[in-house]
């Protein structure tokens, strides 16, 4: 059996108990390095459950899968990912090549960003699609986002923004040279990812991203106990707050649709850089009838 | 502390190490019955534990929350809920009601039908808005599911629907008598479901909901091993596919937009009904070039 296994947002106990079994059970355990360096070192994680971990990065896990399904027809084998593996990261082509070997599959769920956003207080069912925001570069700026903010913001629902993350960067010396030398991973910050939107926003002019009566929330290590933050204002305030606040990567970020509830405005509240212009907002932007 | 922890998706395995830690080592520990009847047996949870469970009921919850929350400043309460504390029934109430009395809350994540539904193959990131869909009545139909629908639809996004569930019903006699006899809960069927998307088709007419060119994918169980039932196929599919291969309640359905990509047909053949039909309809009614 070939299992994939969801390890949830956080650390090592985030691991369901029917996904630890699975673990305990199998002849090869590998580790998904892709989204696994983010957060849980390998090392904890071999300590837990008392197993070696083989790690697979993305490149591995896409285009060697035969390698990782090799006998998983007879043995089990399970891949490890963060998070659940149907979230922002798909694990489709794997299953897919796995059901052409004909290797029986079976996917241990858990939380993903996709639905750990409810934490900022927002309805999950208030969001529409979600989209991912890329590191800009002085000559490439992708800004199709931009078009799928606006979509929901018509029709006034919120956006869960991902935010980019670069591993295995190598350095323009290091690339020319062929050394495999790879950069330390990079993670978008709130700051930088509202400074992105709001350029786009100045050459769009669409009215989407409006800097002082657009709300946001950002959100980070959902579900990590003293490690998650949450922080609710408009753009300005994102822009202005200071980075470590945010806390550790990987950051995500809400954009708020006029959609809004009273009752999301309350339980934001208190996540708020400044509650007074939140409520404000929330108030004379988006229309929402709060309590004095 | 105050914990609201989830407990995924089928059964007590499906809790996190994590959560079964703050069970283990709280005072007291209630069960959401509202959802959790659905899935897992009180009885079976509790042998699992080691511990006594106090069930819960929906109005308990949203109204008599003080009870559940009293002296959780002092010792460790849990409230289990299937799913994530965020899924498709939220929990902000009686985390805003924890708030107002100064008491610490942690919420346990897991998986929800929210993000587990990328189970069928098509990617989460190509959701639109979640909607319901309730039990029609002779006098009673409530449709604007159908512009939430045609909303997504035309951006080309996926739509998740969920279905009915009835707990706690009374029969008009025991109503009428104040009698607190309860009718056992009904779940919403898949093709009871696709008639009624069906019939509200036949009265708004927009096209959305084509019987025989509108694609759908029905799930249950998901990630519940052999219990899981994934069935794809157009709406007249599954009206006409027997009830009981749609395999055991909650059922949910989602309604496949036009953004489809080709692996997300080749993925979610594997469940069709008829693989032909389901590829001719891909490719000829939304557009998919997919291989001979």
């Amino acid at each position: 059996m070939f299992y994939i296994i969801g390890l949830g947002l956080c650390d090592e106990k985030d691991i369901t108990v029917r996904g630890l079994e699975a673990v305990k059970g199998a002849t090869r355990v590998y580790l998904e390095a892709y989204t696994s360096i983010l957060m849980v070192q390998k090392d904890r994680l071999e300590a837990f459950y008392g197993k070696e971990l083989i790690l697979a990065d993305r490149d591995m896990v896409e285009t060697q899968s035969d390698e990782i399904l090799h006998r998983a027809d007879e043995v089990d084998v399970a891949l490890l990912v963060v998070g659940d593996p149907f979230g922002a990261t798909t694990h489709t082509d794997i299953i897919l090549r796995a059901r052409a070997l004909g290797i029986p599959t079976r996917v241990i769920h858990n939380a993903s960003i996709m639905n750990a956003i409810g934490a900022a207080g927002l309805q999950l069912y208030q969001f529409g699609q979600t989209v991912s925001l890329v590191f800009f570069t002085e000559t490439w700026k992708p800004d199709s986002f931009y078009d799928r903010i606006k979509e929901n913001a018509d029709l006034g629902l919120h956006t869960l923004i991902l935010l980019d993350i670069k591993v295995k960067e190598q350095s323009d010396e290091n690339l020319a040279r062929g050394r495999k030398i790879y950069e330390p991973p990079r993670y978008m910050s709130i700051p930088l990812a509202v400074k992105q939107l709001v350029e786009i926003e100045s050459i769009r002019k669409a009215g989407v991203l409006d800097p002082d009566a657009t709300l946001a929330v950002a959100v980070s290590r959902v579900g990590g106990g003293d490690e998650q933050r949450i922080v609710a204002g408009t753009l300005t305030d994102l822009a202005q707050h200071p980075e470590e606040s945010f806390g550790e990567p990987l950051h995500s970020l809400i954009i708020v649709g006029k959609r809004l509830h009273h009752l999301e405005v309350e339980y934001a509240e208190e996540f708020a850089v400044d509650r007074e212009r939140w409520r404000t907002v929330a108030s004379t932007v988006y229309g929402c009838a709060l309590d004095d």
